[in-house]
């Protein structure tokens, strides 16, 4: 998506380095960061420079191709893995990624190491991309449905699902940009999402990137639910159990509640990795500190 | 209550002027500010010095005093009540008592004008100790049941309605700190309350008077219901309906919805004055810039 014009990924590769935005200085500076090795991937991870579950899943991915450029052995394939899964504890995206890549990765020669784990970062990355694309087009649908009975859809969102929080257009953000682009009249409510505030990242994405939008105290949605200025509500979310329990970041079951009672549609934009097909009770699967 | 061991009221009479404890200072500084002149209680309300529906009520009726007691005239007397009733815009109580104080005063002779303004506005001030201590041993009941069950009762509050809202006590901390002194084991989970961050005050002045208190996001207390960790939740008010809905803080909503669907009681503490009695429907005739 673009910052002053020019389009940028949240995450890109050069060479045998990756490029990442860094996320940390946001909103106040738009800084670009090179990582070269697999301590800095750890780092960029853990310091939440790369943050949102899909974008965690592809650099931990790319930061298991650069160890693999500068050791190409399986038990540093291993050891780069119990690294980085352990680098944040909520997002399924990072152990699906890091699953991913030592299914592929395990039973190749050490000498094609390097080549196919760059190859299956990339394509995890590409893929990213397509699947918030496919949600874009799904949640386009929904809007152009309110835009029809509405002059302007107003769209309420919590947390950071934006392309930021992905390699390009986002989860929750994505239908928002794609009916952007389709000249769809917009506005858009951003809790700032307290106590970290990663509103302030969707609202800098979302203006810079030419989206009308309203950075609000996360207290305020309830009541503009009520006074009817909230059409939908899109949030992302940070895993999702095999029966639907949506694990989101805290506050989104008070919006979800508030939405409930003022009937207004409430949608979790989730690409098929955010799915935890191995738990079917959160409640009691999940493990308190990783809630 | 106690600051640093030391008993405070939010407001208090000496002579012909009025000391506040200026909470626009608060939680960093604790300083008392000493008002002479009607235009200062004005600005002290305005400015928020003094906040909260009750104490708002209280110093303006100081301010009239203070007025009359500088120019004892029934022009005067109207005058002033016309320029204080427009210092804030939500607070029922600042019209019930200037409405008292008119009601009082406007058939009084001059020269009787500053002794019977004295007299009444101090009687209002008692009378909202005397009405939150009422509150507070109806309050209490309520606790004293739940630690029959409970080894420590947990509590969620929203926004400040202590003893810096009121003259002492408080509202919706009234029932808290008479448990304290019954010695119930208590915990309150404060909310920031965001934008203006009024759960500073309640966190401060909690603590300070020894009441276990942590001040959280407003995002959090309905995770926290569920997790079974909030046995009640007491907020106060700025105005109620005749047909007893609910005017507080904005969020207070969002936290009753979350309540609701745990099953946690939920309680709003208020004083008769709080109580609109023209309003039935407040959706229907609160203008919008006063919600």
């Amino acid at each position: 998506m673009k910052v002053n014009g020019k389009s940028y990924l949240s995450v890109w590769r050069e060479n045998q380095c990756v490029k990442i935005v860094d996320q940390t200085q946001l909103p106040h500076q738009f800084q670009i960061s090179k990582l070269s090795t697999l301590l800095e991937i750890a780092e960029a991870i853990s310091q939440m420079q790369v943050r949102g579950a899909p974008l965690i899943g592809v650099t931990a991915a790319y930061g298991l191709a650069i160890s693999m450029s500068q050791k190409p052995t399986r038990k540093n394939l291993f050891a780069s893995i119990n690294l980085l899964s352990n680098t944040r504890p909520t997002a399924v995206n990072l152990k699906w990624a890091l699953t991913r890549m030592k299914t592929k990765l395990e039973s190749v020669k050490n000498s094609e190491l390097e080549e196919i784990a760059w190859q299956e970062a990339d394509q995890i990355a590409k893929e990213d991309i397509g699947q918030n694309i496919n949600i874009g087009k799904h949640g386009l649908k929904i809007i152009k449905d309110i835009a029809q009975k509405k002059e302007r859809v107003q769209i309420l969102t919590h947390c950071n699902a934006g392309w930021l929080a992905t390699v390009d257009y986002g989860t929750a953000l994505a239908p928002i940009y794609l009916a952007h682009e389709a000249g769809i009249n917009l506005h858009v409510w951003v809790d700032e999402t307290r106590p970290r505030n990663q509103g302030h990242l969707t609202a800098w994405e979302l203006t810079n990137h030419g989206v009308p939008a309203t950075l609000i105290a996360d207290n305020a949605g309830g009541h503009l639910m009520q006074m009817d200025k909230v059409d939908l509500v899109l949030v992302g979310a940070d895993r999702v159990s095999a029966r639907g329990d949506v694990c989101n970041k805290i506050g989104t079951y008070l919006k979800a509640l508030s939405a409930k009672d003022n009937q207004v549609p409430f949608y979790a934009a989730v690409p098929t990795p955010t799915i935890d097909w191995t738990i079917t009770n959160p409640a009691k699967q999940i493990p308190i500190e990783e809630r």
